[in-house]
């Protein structure tokens, strides 16, 4: 392969180089793995579409499709293998925003990380929202997922106390230009402890959340 | 005066030419409403500062000035004076959203329309908006006003039945875009029963409002 | 089904949940659709393709296609069934607008309003829309659309009293970028009594219109 | 001057080189009027505001200082001169569109051109418009100048049959973006013979008008 | 049809009612353009494509297929049938940019307009453009078609006095944004005599280039 | 005062309600600040001038002003009172970009957290930031601000575990477009374990960055 | 051919025209490459799919089709062929933006000059860059290839003292907008030494390495 | 100071730190120049107003102000001291270009490169430019500057085997949106050998010259 692969960022930054599935061919995707498979805990590929990922699976066998997050994995980490290990709420607001939380949940769920999913409780019922609150009351971050107006995180921000971490999706049409609605709202959330990462990045909110929980469990190591 | 002015509009749409003052200059804005004082009720005149109020009133000195609204009033219509006459509610997110809130409820109000103000009970502290529910269930529109992540008007849509006029303001910084952020958020809310005007348009809004109780209080005359 | 529903939200706002079909499956349509025949009228769904539709009626064939607004129908309220409901105009700018017209239309006659449809009589020949002026004088609110320079919505705002909503759509190309053209011309209006949607949002106009039409009929309840 | 001036430019393109005032000091400017006068009718400046024309004038005093255009003219053409020339209707939308307006029809009659001016006839009341119909409709070439929505334009090339040159001012706020929506508005007409110049650009279109009416004149001479 | 016609359009602005084929199937371009056939000279479809206009064409035989234009035309005006009509040059910069380029020249032409095509002369190799020189100087009007730089025009508009129309194509990739940076670039151009239509419409500039051929013939009537 | 105060805030989410000095009067600042300041700590003021400042500290002497972070602060809590606390690394890549990464530093240190200061670090010579590894490696956050590029939060991303909140500024001219450049960059990192906060919204990077300390030193309050 | 070919560009510029693929047949293409392959070395075209080639290859066996560049090329130079050439230094990010890196090395080879090729070094581990420097500090030009956030370009020119060209790509997602996000990144780099291409011109990119080179092994010829 | 100085800077990359001066009070001006001054050659502040260079002056006599650049320097290096060095041509468009233009003739002059400066030959009068081309045919290197279309550098490029850098300035109004349209037509040239800088970034290209200029005068040295 023509790839130069990064294999120390475990040790630096505590997960490992992930494959982006999107702009590579099966071929690329194959290669890639076939290098990380022996050294590196989980192998993830994301925005990797049915085919493409049926072609890879032909070729390596042990990863798993994870469909409604167009993702394939192998050798994923025991969730809350650690018992310091907190939850991480996955929170979306409508239904059509499932794949993005999806693709959180299963990247965070590959590191380790033991998850709640909370669905389709978007402000136009705001109740659907407060009747879960228990449940996220408990997590020690969330990732909260929104299309066309995306001001579900900014509601959450204001109730709880564990950092936010806001997805805008590109869902909507017209004047949600593929999500930058959704990404401006975010952004000017008027309640703090909420940030941000690019639309449809559900692989980035569970990194993010994946290092908070990190620093949680155990201080980091003295280098 | 240049202007030309429209004196049929009463007629035609149950409001009339209101001036436009921002990009007038004090000598313009009194040639005009003195144009319409004899004929016009109320004469109003928008996004007008201090200092050329204070211009304008050395000439007309029965205008009076709006400070918090920046505008100026004569010949206003009496509230509620025809008792089928419907609330209007204008709520707004924060205190730095107070100017606009004002602009639509002083025109709302010279217009002839009760209103109820409803101020600083933005989404960060969803409970300040819950506890006026019972004063903003009444109302014949809502007029919701609100800067930063603009989330204020698609929350309330998802509460009440009646229409809710949502104005986003240019409150913010950075990534607001002055206001883009806000309109944005409104145009795509996933609660229905909303409608927008232009960034900082409480006086549009109040025009709405105004339309929409109109046609509560009597069918249109048959032309 | 994943989906979450809001079983109040007719109580709520006057309308009931719809189903926003572009971003799913037949398959979750379908779920959705099921468990809200029992409780809601009417139930819909927008932006759904004709062969999406056609999945969809073979399971739940009590369901209708309306082909020129991309919806699905069922348990529709009869239009002016209470004799205080006022007619809503539907106006167009040209042959091409035709499709959000009908989904406003569909949507305002489906939750029982009585509909006028004027169309295909934009501003290059103005005269087209001046010969219709008794119908849309007579209406209780008046959805207009029109994609390219949007300018319909302003001109009907300068000639009538009722409030006038306004739906850019994306018809066009080059600058049209998609309805941001006309989507600004409409919130630029210099004649108020104008609120605007999000491009091709016929289904929000007609949310709007009926919230508009509704306080006309009857006073709200008090909560 | 440290300016390298285009002395052949009148021979070439039928108008000579006119001194844009914005990005120049009075120094600037008086250099290369200086250069520019012996040579060249008309001489004019551009967006220049009182307080420089007038350090211009005290060095300049054959200049002359039209107000309301922000411009600086010398050696202007007799308007009219020729009996074959056309005149030029320059129309506006609003009082507040009339400063670009001016810069049109000063620099259009300083190049000879007979000009109407019919201001503040925007759609708000388009009756206003239609009452001056007989006038424009004698026009060899129409400037229309619109902030806001910017639809006036596209109603004017509806009526006629002369070509029409949209300028789109910077009058508005909020989603105006200093005169983008006019823009977009003008470029999207859906009624063809209608061509548009930059925001705010009198002078551009004045130019484009004079070219059309120099063809009318006479036939351009061989080369 | 459900279309509404203008049938007095050419009476009111010398030329008739053109269908937009973009977003027209072929059932309602057939229905428009028999309505149309009686009574219009000429009959035009704009923006149509190959498989669409064949099913056009089954029905309505006498329609003859532009292919580099994408036009369909019926009925065309004999090109210079007036002895008085000037020449219109189409000018464009590469040959991507040919099609639209061929649109303005199949518009004008079926207008009655004589046509000078120059095709592919742009800025990269500017001594091609000036080869040309004695055919575009006798224009009465120019049509400059350019996508990327989009700097055609605005060269052009320093050579000549006849009036220039630019008209930005979508021809490039990347920060060319389908037209925008030739757009810009038009709109901003230091040489006067240069107006601009929207990206791509080849056909508004052929009607602007008509109207400013139809002035120089004959007086417009008094109406 | 008209602010409707939520003196809860404290209690949901760790942080109380700080005052945006921005858009608000010294007057309004002042009365808000008298209501916090029996209830609540630490009292913040942000983005405040010097000017409007030094009114406020002669009506409430108890405030400090913060010049080089533009805040007023009273009742501080004392940074690392609790022994689990971690401190956070604020790091910015230009002197210029100093004032936002000082209101980061101000607003944490006010609520109670150890803050190491790393400044002028950019990539423009890598080996600054670098030499200081030993003490960002310790962070439980990392803040990184940067404006023009904004390439350095990724950078930093790229070599840490734990989470890092990266901040744009407005820092730059021409298409940095007051810190959209620096935005995009941030939101499109290659590096995961990366999130954003509005442009120069240091404020709300430390309540982030406060959230994610608070859950280390103790689970959160079972609800 | 309708092509106006610049036959005179070598002679010019140092390098021939150059056939841009994208929106070209095959025909066109063919009908080009037969016009310049009598006189030109070398013939390229940019852009140009499998399918395309094949069919302009089944026509012009001589051309070869460098599948990763997605480009065809015959009468290629002979790279280093002198001997004061120096090497040009192509650098990319990630696997996904080879595809342009390929566009500028064939690109720049086919004009004679010698190649080094050092790819998927991007700044999420920045240590495998810092691996090639003794390749990459002996280039007499870098070409540096990256989407995404685009840091690389800028982090590669505070390192170095040979001038860098930034090539932004289309590479990523949401908000990386088709490359914007990488071209804003590159043009506000704070490390000087650098200057940007279009997104995705790869091609442009070895055209200004190929001026660089050229100068650098003979002064320009005195004209 | 709080300053971190890269010292090592003009070692990798050939020109020493430059100090921005936009964003820095004159304190921080003079307390970075003073720890510049004893190491470094040249000393350079850009983007420095008339009255901070006073200040700073005040303070660093030695240091020079250049009015028309807004520059300061020190220890300029003697343009041309080493004999092979070729020289750097300087061209702009408009008047209104040049204190960019000059920025990037003080810059590059104070590095030890000799330049040519041809002022005021934008493409409005072309002739202009062609008159001066022996004197920029001899360049190694062309810097073009334009704001308004920005078309210049494109044209430049069509005529000279050197490298071009294209500097797009803000000045234009309007539509030119502060620099972008020129920026767009440079980054879209169909020319190739030209890449860009920033708006406004006189510097930056010379900066880029400087580079190229040092590669044609000796090998690098091998590191
Ligand atoms: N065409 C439409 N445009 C905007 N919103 C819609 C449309 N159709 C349905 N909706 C709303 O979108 C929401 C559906 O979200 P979801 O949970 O993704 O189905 C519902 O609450 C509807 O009120
Ligand atoms: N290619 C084109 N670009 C812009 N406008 C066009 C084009 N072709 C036709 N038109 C205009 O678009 C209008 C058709 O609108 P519609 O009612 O949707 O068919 C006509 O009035 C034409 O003048
Ligand atoms: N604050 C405002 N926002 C938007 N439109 C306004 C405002 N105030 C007045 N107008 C409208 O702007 C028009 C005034 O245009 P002008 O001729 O420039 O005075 C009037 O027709 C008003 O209806
Ligand atoms: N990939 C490319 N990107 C930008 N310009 C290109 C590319 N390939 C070729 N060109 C230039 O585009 C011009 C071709 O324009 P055309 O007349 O449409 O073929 C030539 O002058 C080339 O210099
Ligand atoms: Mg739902
Ligand atoms: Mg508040
Ligand atoms: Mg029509
Ligand atoms: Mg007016
Ligand atoms: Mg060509
Ligand atoms: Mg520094
Ligand atoms: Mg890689
Ligand atoms: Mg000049």
């Amino acid at each position: 392969t023509d790839a130069c692969i990064d294999h120390h960022r475990s040790l630096r930054t505590g997960m490992p180089e992930v494959i982006y599935g999107a702009s590579k061919s099966a071929t690329q995707i194959i290669s890639i793995a076939k290098a990380l498979l022996p050294h590196t805990s989980p192998v993830l590929v994301t925005k990797v579409g049915e085919d493409k990922a049926r072609t890879v699976r032909d070729e390596l066998p042990t990863m798993v499709y994870h469909q409604a997050a167009e993702m394939l994995s192998a050798r994923e980490i025991q969730p809350g293998s650690s018992d310091h290990a907190g939850t991480i709420a996955v929170i979306c607001a409508g239904t059509s925003d499932m794949p993005i939380a999806e693709e959180a949940a299963v990247t965070a769920e590959s590191l380790g990380n033991p998850i709640a999913r909370i669905y389709d409780v978007g402000i136009a019922g705001i109740h659907r929202l407060l009747a879960h609150r228990p449940l996220f009351d408990k997590a020690t971050a969330i990732i909260a997922v929104a299309g066309m107006e995306g001001a579900l995180p900014g509601v959450i921000a204001g109730l709880v106390s564990c950092p936010v971490i806001g997805v805008p999706t590109s869902i909507g049409y017209g004047s949600s230009f593929g999500g930058i609605a959704a990404l401006l709202s975010m952004l000017n959330s008027c309640a703090p402890g909420l940030a941000v990462v690019n639309i449809n990045n559900g692989f980035g909110a569970a990194c993010m959340a994946h290092a908070i929980n990190l620093g949680r469990i155990c201080p980091l190591p003295q280098k």
